[in-house]
């Protein structure tokens, strides 16, 4: 199957490994600049309050304080990701409504003296009532959030495909489940911030660890007021993303009207505290799930409904209830389908993206659902998976087209691998196994725009430099490009230089979210690439008289592929080429967006086609259950997953090892405890996570499904694989107890209960 | 002639001016980065010795010391910045060539350190004799500085073109006239340096004060024998160049060296002391001149014969010597030609280039000498040069094909405006004008690639990028690429962003020098930006259904040229193009070299045509001498300049302005005073320039010749116009005086003494 290249699908290193490895590597909070001050924000301590007035004086007096602003300093407007969800002034101007919310910042000339000096900020505040349950905010006399949602709804969305009443009378066996997931953090180490500046031109640079520059740079024109090419957004090294670093938050604005304010660069960086407190979490959710199938398991009909608690603002929100819906498309075959979710707004930090977005949650509802049904009609898991599989040319109620799937094929792989016959229900209250399974789209078409581009040039002496606007989160795009742009003219690795993601000298690209990036990013380089090696190749033709579709690039030489000692070095050719009066310089530059893909239509149950190509995972679990304490340890995972074709094996693998610890972390151990909207565990001491010693073994296995539309047939491996592992974990846990948990997290004093509660009812 | 263009031809202040004014721009030395160190050089003080031993331990112990490199620790590479002048180790290993040459450098962690330990670095000489003037260092048993060269010829050029004993035997008057010239500095106010890192994976970024990042790249690369894709060279804000930043110095492999070996960031200011030691400095000359003419003032032919001082080492010595004899072809018709130039080394401080590069010394003497001639026949000094001016079309000797030529226009435009006919041939000893005239290449091709390239790319909301490897030093070509991208799509300059001169984000251009950016980088913008709008030209046809030929792109909008109610507004068309699926993000990119344009032939008297057009100027000086003391005052200038079309006038003006203030110090002060290869005015309390009150006032006339090569009819001016201001000065003081002096520069005590000696003549 996989084709024989020189440098793609080799675990190359990632390029960035030695600088990060030996902590040469400069995250903003490592760079420093003439008079460079720092930031630091006031915060409201109140869930829902008007703002009467806020006294700034004594700050101001405060020796080494630089500049008090206040939502009066800005121009208020409201700003969301999305043209829907732009509900919040991220420095408040009339209301808080949450603990956390930005009411003022100060700039001073170090930490100290800024902490002091937000503290000496008096705000006055007029307390409103608050609420803190989706359902008691949709009640009448709930206190409101906003005066454009009278009802505290954020977003609505149905569903409706097919008939599904029909597909549940056809079916054999019905059953609904209630489930709930917890609010989560991303847990990356570095927490978020930027440097901002802004010259007497009134251009502001923020360099920033973010995963959306070009985003930021959109966003922060609109709060200033200002064209794009007043704001360059650089994002500098990143230390985690995970969906948590996509928006403009309230400190870049602070930080850039400091910036303009003073004249100075501005520093801000936040405490993991506040992180806790402003940041996004992943939106907690109340899932009411019912399925029917015939008696050999296939799908008839499915119908949800969802509740989730979005806290504040809607952040993401339109995509997120999208994904709500687009969970039950894959990755299996449902015929018919109905669905109702609602986001509601409550006094809570806001809910935004993470890994698995809106999807997770709503897959660990099925995926522990369909092994319930398996157990009720006697079928083995797995083969319910098996039989209700999408597969390759398979289209969807909802229309996403399936070019490719390895989704039996991982099913098998991992049913063999893990020992699943010989393991599963052996029902000791010790051991279990469970499976769980997945699909992703590479990327969704979203309103905004959703190209990638890149620009390649050639050195004089042979190497290439790639601009692109991707934004390496850790992921290791940037050794992607390298790889792909190597392949492609037969270089190595090390002939390529990667700038990335500063939004004036690198080239569009939305940025890293929804799996999206080694997708479009990495198709738009191997065009660029290809763009250069079609020049060159007419020029190496001419040179040896050779056909140019007859001229092969590898390993620093073009030569005619049947008559190899017809050849060139690249260098030389590249210097025959620049000084051809025809050609000189030597760069190509492309953009990629995939053909037949589409937002899909809100005004018919969002059907469409949002993404030019679906990865599949299937995942077995084995837990090991201590039946007395409830206590349990996820021992080993079998992962199979179907990515196209891993472009750099070592790196799909780290993506698919790291999908899984998030998902165990959210399954076993995280949860965001808040009461009457205070964050109670605003900190790793006291919100837990899965760490070295509770990693399970793994072993993963890539299928390889070559996907035509991707670059050298590679589909996403980011983000996708989370998807199958709660559900993997969640089902071995069943497997080894008896007892069903619909509650996320799983922790062992809930496994606990439920299984005295089963020993009680027995 | 000028056509109506919306911002080409206008005024607009240069975009980084508010950044400089303020104090805000930031150059190398305002740069500080987390554990910067500071580099010294330890210099030699011997004008020629063998380095017999370094010890440097006494400079290790220092506190603060973080490292001491020698020439041991680099590969020793000799290099130059062409391939027929390597012989130079920028930091010696064997042999020290002049009063100033590298030996060593430490890096400390402050400047006081790192001088004191440079103190403390004990090196043993072995002394060798020396030589310090060109023809002593001609003779057999001079002693020899390189082994490559034992007559200690550093570069030989003969050209002969026509027949010039013929031209002689046809002429009716023959004169032949000895002119010397001195070596001068650039006067740049910012002294040279850089800031260096190196990464743990061995890549090397520099910031640096430089004219050429991508010559200083492949350098570098030489030097430290690595790829270009580990060299990344940044320039920053450049506090003028004129010619002396334009190579590879001992300091930047020093800190390269320093950065590799202490991981740190390494920064080195040049002091103004070693800049006059250390740095390149104008050629000084020895000219014998033969010029024979017809009764009427037309040439028949000129012969010279040059020999120059070029110093220890040969640096851009094959440009300066084709210049000498270049200098004859522009700006008159000379049927016949012989010339013999000669650089020789000694052990002076190293010659290079410098603003008329090459030219301005034989300029200096040529239009001298016809006035003298003029004078003896009986004919208008602006007489004889309309006769023998070059006209559009001309081919000359050598084969420089002249497009346009607004030179016999410039010549009688300052004629008329200088008050010429009252004013010439008073001969009062107080008063006198004198006019000079000039051409120059808008640059040549060298052996090096000469291509410049641009990359324009459209920003989401109408914004435009532009990046450009072109190297603005102050003399606004990013100002001219703003306003060429905002024509050609019809947008403001404030719309346009200008990335420039870094090699890894911008493509490729050669560097400022030879007068060519703003005719090549100028023309890769133009072609870039026409590509962009030949996209969204296809996509506003579509949407208007107009032809894309009739469409006009201005003021924001674009519209059909003859309905300009159907019009849609640029940032709209940009959007419509991005989200079709066949363009997408919307970018341009275009590489530019001049047709029929070539490095002329060293095997055939250098005949060839170089650039892809020629400047012309003229220019009338009005001095005012005190008879007595021989002090004068260059009191008003009027100056014609061709330049095609002024892009921007008050920017062309300021270049004009410059060049003249350039080359009245040249004239009237400039003298590195050397004694045995030492520098006794190494600053500027002894060295004397120009300053506000001698700077006459001046009178710029653009002619505007619209060639037809040039972007928007533009050709140089940033450097040619100083070649006709010496002759002018010079013939404007025999015009007040009677005498001549043949001895740059003219000071007053050499007048002075010029005129004692006529009277005492009577």
């Amino acid at each position: 199957m996989s084709p024989e290249y020189a440098v793609i699908g080799k675990s190359v290193p990632r390029i960035d490994s030695p600088v990060k490895a030996t902590g040469e590597a400069k995250y903003f909070s490592d760079m420093t600049m003439p008079g460079l001050l720092i930031a630091s924000l006031v915060r409201s301590p109140h869930p829902h309050a008007r703002i009467v007035n806020i006294d700034s004086r004594a700050a101001e007096r405060l020796p080494g304080v630089k500049a008090v602003i206040t939502g009066k300093d800005t121009l208020g407007v409201k700003i969301g990701p999305l043209r829907s969800s732009r509900d919040r002034q991220v420095i408040c101007l009339d209301k808080v409504r949450f603990i956390g919310d930005c009411v003022a910042a100060v700039a001073a000339v170090d930490a100290d003296i800024a902490e002091e000096a937000a503290e000496l900020v008096k705000v006055d505040y007029e307390l409103l009532p608050a609420v803190f349950d989706p359902e008691e905010a949709l009640k009448q006399d709930a206190p409101k959030l906003h005066d454009h949602a009278r009802d505290n709804i954020s977003m609505r969305r149905y569903w409706n495909l097919g008939d599904v009443d029909k597909g549940f009378k056809e079916a054999d066996y019905v059953r609904e489940d209630n489930f709930t997931t917890a609010p989560n953090m991303h847990g990356y180490l570095e927490t978020d911030g930027c440097i901002a500046q802004c010259d007497i031109d009134g251009k502001y640079t923020l360099w920033v660890t973010t995963q959306v520059p070009f985003y930021l740079r959109r966003d922060l024109a609109m709060v200033l007021d200002i064209p794009y090419t007043r704001v360059r957004v650089i994002k500098v090294h990143v230390g985690g993303g995970f969906g948590g670093k996509t928006e403009l938050f309230d400190f870049h604005l602070a930080a850039a009207v400091l910036a303009r304010r003073t004249g100075h660069p501005v520093k801000y960086t936040q405490t993991k505290r506040e992180e806790f407190l402003a940041g996004l979490r992943r939106i907690p959710t109340r899932i009411w799930l019912k399925t029917g199938v015939k008696k050999d398991g296939t799908i008839m009909a499915q119908e949800s409904k969802i509740l989730t608690d979005g806290g504040a603002y809607t952040s993401v929100g339109p995509v997120t209830i999208y994904n709500h819906g687009l969970a039950h498309m894959l990755p299996y075959r449902v015929p018919n389908f109905r669905h109702q979710a609602l986001r509601v707004y409550t006094n809570n930090p806001v809910s935004g993206p993470k890994r698995g977005h809106g999807q997770i949650q709503v897959r660990f509802a099925i995926e522990s659902q369909l092994d319930m049904i398996a157990e009720k009609l006697g079928i083995d898991a797995t083969d319910i998976r098996l039989k209700n599989a999408l597969r390759p040319g398979d289209v969807t109620l909802s229309k996403l087209r399936i070019g490719t799937s390895g989704l039996q094929d991982a099913i098998l792989t991992c049913r063999q691998l893990s020992g699943w016959v010989q393991k599963r229900g052996q029902r000791r209250g010790v051991r279990g196994v469970g499976m769980g399974c997945g699909g992703f789209a590479c990327g969704p078409r979203t309103a905004a725009l959703s190209d990638s581009s890149a620009i390649i040039k050639i050195n004089e002496d042979g190497g290439a430099v790639v601009l692109s606007g991707a934004s390496d989160i850790g992921q290791g795009i940037n050794t992607l490009l390298a790889q792909i742009t190597a392949e492609v003219l037969g270089l190595t690795v090390g002939d390529v230089t990667v700038v990335a993601a500063d939004t004036d000298t690198t080239p569009y690209d939305p940025g890293t979210y929804g799996s999206r990036v080694t997708f479009y990013a990495g198709n738009a380089c191997k065009r660029a690439a290809e763009q250069v090696r079609g020049i060159l190749a007419g020029v190496a033709a001419q040179k040896l008289e050779v056909k140019p579709e007859d001229l092969e690039f590898r390993n620093r030489w073009v030569f005619a592929r049947k008559a190899p000692d017809r050849r060139v070095s690249f260098a030389e050719l590249v210097r025959t080429a620049q000084v051809s009066d025809s050609k000189g310089v030597i760069f190509g530059s492309a953009t990629y967006y995939p053909d037949g893909v589409e937002w899909p239509d809100p005004q018919n149950s969002y059907v469409g086609n949002i993404s030019g190509a679906y990865s599949f995972s299937a995942q077995v679990a084995e837990v090991e259950v201590d039946a007395e304490t409830g206590h349990y340890k996820l021992a080993r995972m079998t992962l199979g997953d179907d990515c196209g074709y891993p472009l750099n094996p070592m790196s799909a693998e780290g993506q698919v090892e790291g999908s899984v610890s998030n998902g165990q972390g959210e399954l076993m151990y995280e949860d965001i405890v808040t009461k009457a909207g205070e964050v109670r565990n605003p900190g790793y001491t006291d919100y837990k996570m899965p760490r070295v010693q509770d990693t399970p073994q793994m072993h993963t296995v890539h299928i390889e499904t070559n996907d035509p539309n991707g670059p050298y047939g590679a589909k996403e491996v980011g983000e996708g694989f989370i998807v199958s592992t709660t559900g993997a974990i969640s089902c071995a846990l069943h497997d080894a107890t008896g007892v069903w948990v619909k509650d996320l997290p799983i922790t062992a004093e809930k496994l606990f209960w439920a299984m005295k509660q089963a020993k009680e009812k027995k």
